[in-house]
């Protein structure tokens, strides 16, 4: 196999700093993208059961979309160990998170980037509050992160910010950086909790880097962060924020997200975000003063560039998958067709309301529930 | 690096048999789908360029499509060689043939599939219909396949009929199996050679297997094919029919094809097939007697997989990648919400109309042409 | 001239009783419809002035109009009055004022309805809010009203609240029933008064019937609705309520209404409601409690006829023009052809989603402010 | 009641012209527009019957429709006699014809326009093609026209040309100027007989104006009247042309026409066209060489004025309704939002895609048949 060349940003190499030292600076904090959505389409993860047990089965596929999120500007490789706690997975759940972690590191090892250990919020919770247990199983996924030392710990996903601050409590004990997002929207999460009286409950708890992932498009989740910042300001705390939103445009999603929507999971195609789109969400990102900016489901590799190329200027470098990439569409000036040249512009690609193609279909949907 | 294991068909192990006898007996042969604008989304072809470079650049990420498109089915692995001559590469063009082979016989052999050595229409024909010099650009490529010794050719991409018939003699001088398609639409060629009329030449010249590639989507796609195979049936011919179509939906292009739409090349998400348009592409083209069934730009793997599910029955047998989906979302059924446990039917899938969650965007767009 | 006969609703003659009367009986009074918008598009009333001289100019075509709603179930024939005041007509005021009273009052004689002469929000408000002066305008138009002996009182199209107190106050001077309706929605007034703090000072004013008309269509009129009564209710109030949206679909109006929508006012017509939205409308209205229920700009005559069919259950009789609509589409049951008869049902056109035909536009707008 | 003041084209009246002086002179020729549709929703027809009894029962309500065209540029009073042959109407029939040449002669008289009688396709071709009683059908009606003296004869709305040659053949016999138009789209009539070959036989059978109405919308109209024109070209005939669409817009209506939408004739609204779709079809239709231009189901008075407008440099007049409609929106400069002012102009709303406000709706639909 012919190795991947090492890969350092445009500008030289630059020694790994931690995650909190980046973002205490100010800098922007690239994460990476959708791997269950991604995996299932390429043919490794099974829709409905959402476990990735590809990182045993199939690891070259895994290696292989890490390295393409590294090369897009990802600055952390998270460990692919989505529900990969012993209640979901059984016996398997070992076996996948250390694997997991060694992917996780030998690819952030090519280029700038951390590698965080990721835990969700378990499937007991919606039927048993039972806090010990459920520490409990966030606590053998954290020694496995403690084994293979991580950088740092991402506590994702979560309903409940109930649960969201157990997690945290756990991870806390490793005395490493964590980061922890809930899948809520602008209405909050299911117990009635606002945004703003989430994130305040998650940074009492302890948490450095607070936000939100998945479950919603990147601009509802943004209105979601606003109001976060909000609550948080309000009582004089100022955690780093952190968005790592769906790559699907849902604005007719109810509180319950993009899994209510009739297209979840197989009918989502018309609603991918374009490259422009996530531009646009980078910018508006980090303008709220989001400095920790990636993607959820339906991220693909190019989206992660987008938000790459959008923040160039303030980082001072391209992504290595730039090359491939003339930014607002400059390589189109090659075309042999005058039409297809003028669009090798921004202002084409920006101001491009797309069509979908569907003329029988409608633009939005009511959520199931 | 742990080694992918061996694959075959359920069913167990079958002899590999060229593509001829396959399609002389009534079986479905499975192509692959979309390389340059997948891995441009993967960070490894440029936009504008459309040139496979990577074989040589990034040979892993390459023989990686290759593996999820023989996981979901394909019976074919075409060399990535599209724009690989040396008009539209200089001298980089035989190293770049060559590796190409090499990543196709690679992971063809670990299934049931066969190399198809690829060629597309010179950049050169446009300005100068060079018969002898245009002739010397394919035997170029056409001598690397004859020492890599692939299974049968394909000629696609081809706009102007009469460059499609000096493709066609050139492979034929090789004595494998040649295919051609074209890249036109219901309208015929750029030069007003209705499909029938392509169809008619093309049989003439000597190809055994003749359809459309690229450039429309599924729907307008089998319209060609339907027009080709009335020409051809009315001059008593019948050759093998194919067809790659496009996995966006494009009910709104112009003779010129998706190439003319606003959208391309980077704004086509919002059309891009489900897996269940996929489906019922399949099942017509079947219908329509098409027994070579792939896809061309936007194809993911699941959309090949979407191929293979449907004509599971009439094949025998599932793709190995099936064993990460249950059929028409069964797989659902295991969802804690009974909502989405409602998902997990067939009526439920294929009667769905997809939104695009884009309410200030139209459903169709006027080509630029 | 052919005489228009007598109509009394079906079930024989009543004698007509007051408004409050209907009222406090809760009875469901219908409302009129649209006389601006419509008028203009017959040919009477300019666009951008909206002023209603074509009472004098024109009075068959006001008439008739009139006679359109009465037919259709219109319990109110209100003074085509609309900025008829002196400071948006000059010397031409009183003639109008006039004219429109003889016209409305011709018309009701003929059925069940009462003759209401309405005022609106003044053009000076904005620039000077001098309560003597604006007062003044309000109580110039009352005198005609006296004079002409109007049954009862609309002071309608308000964007403040104090402006609508205002004309409250003017209004109960004459002591007959007074009904007001603010031009605002979910958000409140220009001011940032809420809707229930609108309809609580308009209840302390005087005013026996609260509302809202224009600006916003039926859904979201009925949102403002729900609000106004939650704050009446607050306090204890329970005011008649009352509503006239507009016949157009606008959920992408900002808080300025459906003027802000670029299509104001010569690219609405996609956005007309069918008849079905109209009985849908009709009904909540009911359920949520309003009994004065009617229309504004973009309501025609079959529109407040669908308010008196889906509503005939209650009030026990159906409009004198429903001799010329079977419900629910029922006339249909003698078309010729199959699938034509096959509408001829209820489910059919509930459960209708009406395409645009205009494949090239969205769905939904941005507000220019 | 208030005389209606005389009318005359400004520029000062002109002697009244038949309409075949005005044809041959090159003069464009303003037709009426919707009847049933429109008195449909003003309460005075019935959907289904279709029938043109209004005449007799509520003459005002006709009268003043009539009038609104008459401002709005119509330089022809076509009586209301659609289906209002012996065999839908029974005993009715002459009583309603009569009543109907009074209205519209009465209307004529107050400006430019000409008194048409009209007929339509008997309901009794689809079961017996019976020549001789179909033509005494006719014959009947054409007895009332003969008495009342009207200008000139319109057969329409033919959807087999056998029949419409048959009603050609007899409104000849009365000896004055004939126009005829069918109901079909650019596949030609029922039978299969192309548009040209339509046309052609309808020359040779007399007729002195030829073309199509109703059915369909208007882009879709214009594609067939230049299949006529080619068909009609190509054996040197040039008879005058005629265009009367739809309103609406049909861009997915198969051969049938609109009846075959599920959204007929109920869920229409958001088909309907604005005033500028109608100066954009005007200006095509005159470019064509078509010159007797007006409406069919859905043309409001508004539409009829925009067409006026539209072709008012040729003309070198305004129709009277223009008084109340400043051109392209000029009378919007006066408004007080500055927003709102700058729509005052062409561009504005030539390039305006107005939005249906329907997000939960298609853009297109499929036809029933």
């Amino acid at each position: 196999m012919p190795a991947e060349p090492e890969m350092a940003p445009t500008g030289g190499p630059r020694p790994k700093r931690g995650i909190l030292e980046r973002l205490d600076q100010g800098e922007v904090v690239i994460g990476d993208g959708s791997f269950l959505i991604t995996l299932e389409k390429r043919g490794y993860v099974k829709a409905g059961l959402w476990t990735p047990e590809a990182v045993v089965e199939h690891p070259d596929a895994v290696r292989q979309l890490h390295m393409e999120f590294l090369r897009a500007g990802s600055n952390v490789m998270q460990t692919f160990t989505f529900s990969a706690s012993e209640d979901s997975m059984d016996s398997k759940w070992e076996e996948v998170n250390s694997a997991a972690c060694d992917l996780a590191k030998e690819v952030a090892g090519k280029g700038d980037a951390l590698v965080a250990g990721g835990i969700c919020q378990s499937s007991m919770y919606k039927y048993h509050k039972d806090e010990a247990r459920i520490k409990k199983l966030f606590r053998l996924q954290l020694e496995v992160f403690a084994r293979k030392n991580v950088d740092f710990l991402i506590a994702e996903y979560f309903e409940h910010v109930e649960e969201a601050v157990w997690a945290v409590e756990v991870l806390k004990e490793l005395g490493k950086p964590v980061a922890v997002t809930m899948c809520i929207g602008p209405e909050g999460d299911m117990h009635g909790v606002t945004p703003g009286g989430c994130a305040v409950q998650l940074a009492k708890a302890g948490a450095d880097i607070i936000g939100v992932n998945c479950r919603f498009g990147p601009r509802t989740s943004l209105q979601t962060l606003c109001f976060m910042k909000q609550g948080l300001g309000a009582v004089g705390l100022s955690p780093h924020l952190m968005v790592q939103p769906l790559g699907f445009h849902t604005p007719d999603c109810g509180k319950g997200g993009f899994v209510d929507l009739p297209e979840y999971p197989f009918g989502l195609e018309p609603r991918v975000a374009t490259r422009w789109d996530i531009q646009k969400y980078a910018r508006e990102a980090y303008n709220l003063g989001v400095r920790y900016i990636g993607g959820c489901c339906g991220f693909e590799p190019y989206h992660i560039r987008a938000i790459a190329e959008e923040l160039a200027p303030e980082r001072g470098f391209l992504p290595p998958a730039s090359e491939k990439h003339g930014s607002w569409g400059s390589a189109l000036n090659m075309h042999t067709k005058p039409w297809i040249r003028a669009r090798a512009r921004r202002e084409y690609w920006e101001n491009l309301l797309p069509a979908s193609g569907r003329p029988f279909c409608p633009s939005l949907s009511k959520p199931d529930v």
